[in-house]
């Protein structure tokens, strides 16, 4: 747990700098724009302790497999987030002094994060080894309105001296992912250009065949008039810089703007890429910095209009809630549905592949309430494409018949992980692909989707089902054997009641889907069922009779469901009585010893509860919550927020509000030491979820916003922003009453409180809270 | 499966060179004497496919360990055996032209193992490139008499030239581990030193600082008179040789003699190693190459005399037998307390480690029943002398007091495995170490090791158990959760049957031991209680709780033990139910396949009942063989003994004797296609245990002999020796009659088919069989 990051409730400031963290400042303060992304590095050259990080979204490398013991069904190779060019880097020298903020004197440095406007600044004196005293500031943008581009202002200005500054901004693809397996390189040059203040270099990456093409324009303003300039081009192996000496007079301010752009392949012709660049290039520049940042604001203040939550009376949970949205509009705009959202986004390279069940169990409620339905939809459109890939997975495991199995962690449909009890037994992941589409229908009313694509998707999830149960002749009923469930802190279980009732529900839904799709395009129906030899009769019978005879471990007892077959024979302890200095067991039990234990990674039974909290009356609920909430360490970052919500819908409200504070601000605080290997961008979304479905206690049901809010007690006031089939509404809560607006051109009726509540268009209604939830 | 290799009672003969199987040849023809070996390698230069592999026991390396996903509780290092310097080079030059098998025509190519002498020869005619036909004839072997020493006879004969022939005997120390995790380099040169014909080199390894000096002197003789030469020594980079031009005579034979030896600092003081190897070398040169062949022969004479078993009527399988017993032999002797048996012995490197549970169950009869009582007390004392080890590799895992949990696989008491699923949950080794002491006394009578160092181990072993049962609460009783039985096919299973069973005999054992320590010397034992702090009643009470109240699955209706808990849960299906092509299952099933499955890698249940045979009627038995064999697959080679002396005893000859075929010649017809990395040494215990305890039912109990012995149907007559306290007796069994010989000074009775018989001193008893075994 660090505090170094001012409070603040739109900008993260870091004032002095903090050498030793700088690796976690870097992570916090990344950039992205959806399209590309990259680390709050420096620009000009740091000796220190730095990642560099530079990404390009749906550009990955297959990097060998590392292994101890080989299992079958592992995969050779698996993509991973790759580390690209630094676009970034204006290495400054005044007069054989290189800057350095590792080697010389700082002052006044501060470098802030602004939220509202997207972008990042940094300020100090640099005190050089010699005495000279340079004042610099810097501002960098990647654009969310030109994708492929961002830009630099990075201005010097000498405080007690007159010198000769050189500055070389250059382009350098010579680079690895720390997290690379044997340490290969991933990149190959293909060419490179420089011109006058211009540079542009196209990589290809290795056995992926990837080009991207990076292109810079430089140029040079001495008191506010643009210069021209002596430049001195280089080029060596993978790198392209313009090198320029500048005469720099004391008190007088050089600002050097570059402008730079990243193409790749996924959207240009490599054949044309470097003139395609160079196009960009030309357009940015003439646009000119302080046009670019204008639309930048303007965008961002447009994404917050509908994205933004305010907290009154809490400037650091303010800036958490924040934090996590701005995170998240960074990472994934929805825009293209070739790409995801990265377990770190933008702002690191670790963990292989992009795409988790978190995407679907955690990530697409922010995107479904924040975002215009095809972002959500796109999301959805990711896993169909990947359906032929997700069904040779299958195979590979054994399964026939059009059987799919989703990756647990993959980028483009192969899998990306290799842990047995992980890789081929976590399999309630495609739980989670057949529940999001259940989720985005219910949320948006898009039941095209299930005819177009849904179905097909469901389908080909129930046959895995099907097949993954096998009938035990001694219970007489369904099992399913050797699985490992979201608590992965057990491994290898029989009969995990969530993997068990998600398989059920994907059973049931994919019936009822079947009977929808058949009266909404019967023809469609039977195209579709002859493509991919869908037995419509046997199926469904299959489904149902294992939906009717499927085991679900249960403790008649403490009326719980059980997490597992044989939970009981475990030794039930609560957390309070793990030894001090024992936490988090991770790192300091040996793996049996937590395998045994009854102590739970994340929400599990309650995972399930949560995702079908309409199956089960709130004694139940309780029930479960009482018995498995004392049990569970929350090691993993996506735990809190379920348990956050549920516990808001118990009325258990100190409960929640201390679940919703351990994930508000992980990264900010770098709670769990590892902020610097990059942000936990989809548990960002867990405590969007905390506070909306939480504390707002925001539901869809029956095609209506139901709402239960209340303010946690130490705050003024909460207010939240959704949108819900092109309605966008503002949900206000303070200790006395609730306000909900509506900004749309028509009436909204949402259930608040369980009274049915009419919202006037571009008007808002004020309900004095009457149902105390506690 | 291949059969190049030809079949002879004695020999192990290839004819012709079988180039692509050149590593497998060299698996099989390896040599050894307990204290170093080698793989049946050529002297001269080889380009073509082979694994050049000299190993010196006891001389690890920590190798920096390989893993995908890391868990709490892996080894960091993990010791590897090392491959040492190359000691048998002698490189051959004939005007420009290197003697290299892979680039000449060969004829007349003959690689014999020599199994009753102990040495192994080759022959053939190189045809150059130039047309000179060249007479090699080459002899080797590992000298078990000076234990540290091998010596080489090496003659050329130019069959259609003169010419000048360049030698190039050598020692290398360039050589690397083929399994290194990290390509790394494991040796360091210490020093070198050349002479006229001699050379010396001293390597330490890296990280464990031991010292191997390797030495050699060369004498040449031409028509069979010893000759001076010029010698030019030549020193490299970890390289010492000699080189030297001898004029060659067509049809005139030139022999080059090299001795060698190899010390390490397990025996000597690196500080005089050099001079000890000097002087070494020169005792055994004076000795001369006939003469230590001569020792060879008269050692392994006497080797055989012990050891032997003659099949009469089966070439295969005399040939496949003898050599188990005489890899068996090569492996280990039994002089050094600090070495065990390696699962490859000196004939590959492959798996880190040198000790597993192998050692335990299935090598020890061996010995015990072959070679001196104090061969099979220094593998008791191997582990006695492991136990500190023990007891910190338990504490890593969370057990305290003194609970003790050998490592899976360990060169020096350290783990060296890191799959979670074995490491930390394969636990049954433990049992097999207690069973070990237990196997131990009831065959020597020697109860003073239990007073000595036995009980001290059993006691740190029940801790373990006592501490890793855990009550349950559901159950009432205790259970042990998370394990992996001997069937590895099955992961993180709860009350594996075998594991409840050896813990609770542990238990009850060690409470036997306590007992009787105190009647044997109550002051050892109370010095014993005082250093472990063992508390006697407090502990003898919670293991007797323990024994009384353990879990076992059960199935009530088939009668049978379970293998887990839940194993009725799965789809229960015979291996002939396999389709075609699948198998064997782990190199066509995804990992999570095969667990689920009902189908079994090795005898599970089966070896608790192999061990413990005399607690279960023979109904019991004939129920569980019938269940648990058709499910099992047997693809570890130490399955299908168990399944052959359970076979025996149930008088299912046809089945006893289909398991003992697989793995009579394993490695000999490469059944597993794995024999080039090296051969399967300790399931070679396997084939004996079949032979002995299967066919010839010999059993101990009540200190005395027990035979049921038949001879399987095709074979003519099995005739086998076991030591016994002190007697050597020879048992020889046709279909028709059963003769003891006793070759010691005393009367030995036995209990021949349930009769006692007494067989007079150096005579032998004959007896018509009486009782049918089927």
């Amino acid at each position: 747990m660090k505090q170094y990051l001012k409070h603040d409730p739109w900008l993260i400031v870091e004032e002095d700098f903090h050498r030793n963290y700088n690796e976690i400042t870097e992570s916090v303060m990344s950039l992205g724009n959806g399209r590309m992304g990259q680390r709050g590095n420096f620009e000009e050259h740091f000796s220190g302790k730095t990642l560099q990080g530079n990404y390009i979204a749906g550009v990955y490398y297959p990097d060998k497999t590392r292994v101890g013991w080989w299992k079958n069904g592992y995969p050779d190779y698996f993509a991973k987030v790759l580390n690209a060019a630094n676009w970034i880097g204006i290495d400054i020298t005044i007069e054989y002094e290189s800057l350095d903020l590792n080697t010389c004197e700082v002052r006044d440095f501060r470098r802030v994060l602004n939220m509202r406007e997207g972008y990042l600044e940094r300020s100090f004196v640099a005190v050089l080894k010699s005495g000279k005293e340079l004042q610099v500031n810097t501002k960098r943008f990647c654009s969310i309105v030109d994708d492929e581009a961002g830009a630099i202002r990075y201005s010097l200005t000498p405080l007690n001296f007159d010198a000769k500054i050189t500055v070389e901004p250059y382009i350098d693809g010579n680079i690895r992912n720390r997290d690379s397996n044997y340490d290969e390189t991933f990149w190959d040059e293909v060419r490179k250009e420089t011109a006058y203040g211009e540079g542009y270099i196209e990589l290809r990456t290795r056995k992926t065949g990837f080009h991207v093409c990076s292109g810079m324009c430089v140029e040079i303003e001495q008191n506010g008039v643009r210069v021209d300039f002596q430049s001195q081009p280089i080029r060596r192996e993978k790198y392209v810089a313009n090198r320029m000496t500048l005469d720099c007079q004391q008190g007088q301010e050089t600002v050097i703007y570059k402008y730079a752009v990243n193409l790749s392949s996924l959207n240009h012709d490599p054949d044309f890429m470097v003139g395609e660049a160079h196009k960009s290039i030309q357009r940015i520049t003439r646009k000119g910095f302080d046009r670019m940042l204008l639309d930048q604001q303007q965008a961002w203040a447009d994404k917050w209009k509908t994205n933004d939550i305010t907290i009154e009376g809490d400037a650091a949970a303010q800036q958490g809630i924040r934090f996590c949205i701005f995170q998240l509009n960074q990472t994934y705009t929805g825009e293209d549905e070739r790409l995801n959202i990265g377990p770190k986004g933008f702002t690191g390279e670790k963990y292989g592949g992009s795409t988790y069940w978190d995407t679907e169990a955690y990530c697409l409620p922010f995107y479904l309430s924040t975002a215009d339905q095809k972002v959500s939809r796109n999301l959805l459109r990711y896993r169909y494409k990947h359906l032929e890939k997700a069904i040779e997975n299958a195979r590979k495991l054994g399964f026939k018949a059009g059987a799919a199995l989703y990756p647990m962690v993959t980028m483009n449909g192969e899998e990306c992980h290799n842990e047995w009890e992980i890789t081929f037994e976590e399999i309630h992941r495609n739980g989670a692909i057949a529940y999001a589409i259940y989720d985005y229908i219910r949320y948006t009313g898009d039941e095209n989707y299930l005819v177009e694509y849904g179905l097909e998707v469901l389908i080909a999830i129930s046959r895995f089902w099907s097949q993954r149960v096998n009938w035990s002749e001694a219970k007489q009923q369904y099992v399913m054997l050797g699985v490992t469930g979201p608590n992965e802190y057990e491994n290898n279980v029989n009969n995990n009641w969530y993997t068990n009732y998600l398989a059920t529900w994907t059973l049931r839904y994919t019936i009822e889907a079947v009977g929808r799709v058949k009266e909404l395009n019967h023809e469609k129906f039977n195209e579709l069922c002859d493509r991919i030899h869908f037995r419509e009769e046997k199926e469904i019978a299959t489904a149902r009779h294992i939906v009717d005879h499927m085991y679900f471990p249960y403790d008649e007892t403490r009326q719980v469901f059980l997490q597992q077959e044989s939970f009981l024979d475990k030794e039930l302890m609560t957390v309070n009585e793990i030894p001090k200095g024992q936490r988090p067991l991770n790192q300091h039990w040996s793996w049996d010893r937590i395998l045994r234990s009854c102590f739970i990674k994340q929400a599990d039974v309650l995972q399930g509860i949560y995702f079908f909290e309409d199956d089960f009356d709130e004694n139940t609920i309780r029930r479960n919550f009482d018995f498995y909430e004392p049990m569970t360490v929350h090691e993993s970052s996506l735990s809190p927020c379920v348990h956050s919500v549920l516990a808001s819908k118990l009325g258990m409200k100190d409960k929640a509000y201390e679940m919703y504070l351990r994930t508000a601000r992980l990264d900010l605080d770098d709670y769990n030491n590892d902020t610097e290997d990059g942000c936990h961008i989809t548990s960002m979304a867990g405590s969007w979820l905390a506070v909306v479905k939480g504390f707002g206690g925001m539901r869809i049901r029956n095609d209506q916003v139901v709402l239960n809010p209340y303010c946690p007690d130490n705050w003024e006031s909460l207010a939240f922003k959704i949108r819900f089939r092109g309605a966008l509404l503002e949900v206000k809560v303070t200790q006395t009453d609730v306000t909900v607006q509506n900004f749309s051109g028509k009436p909204v009726e949402i259930l608040l409180f369980n009274e049915t509540v009419s919202v006037a268009p571009n008007s808002k209604s004020r309900i004095e809270k009457t149902a105390e939830v506690d």
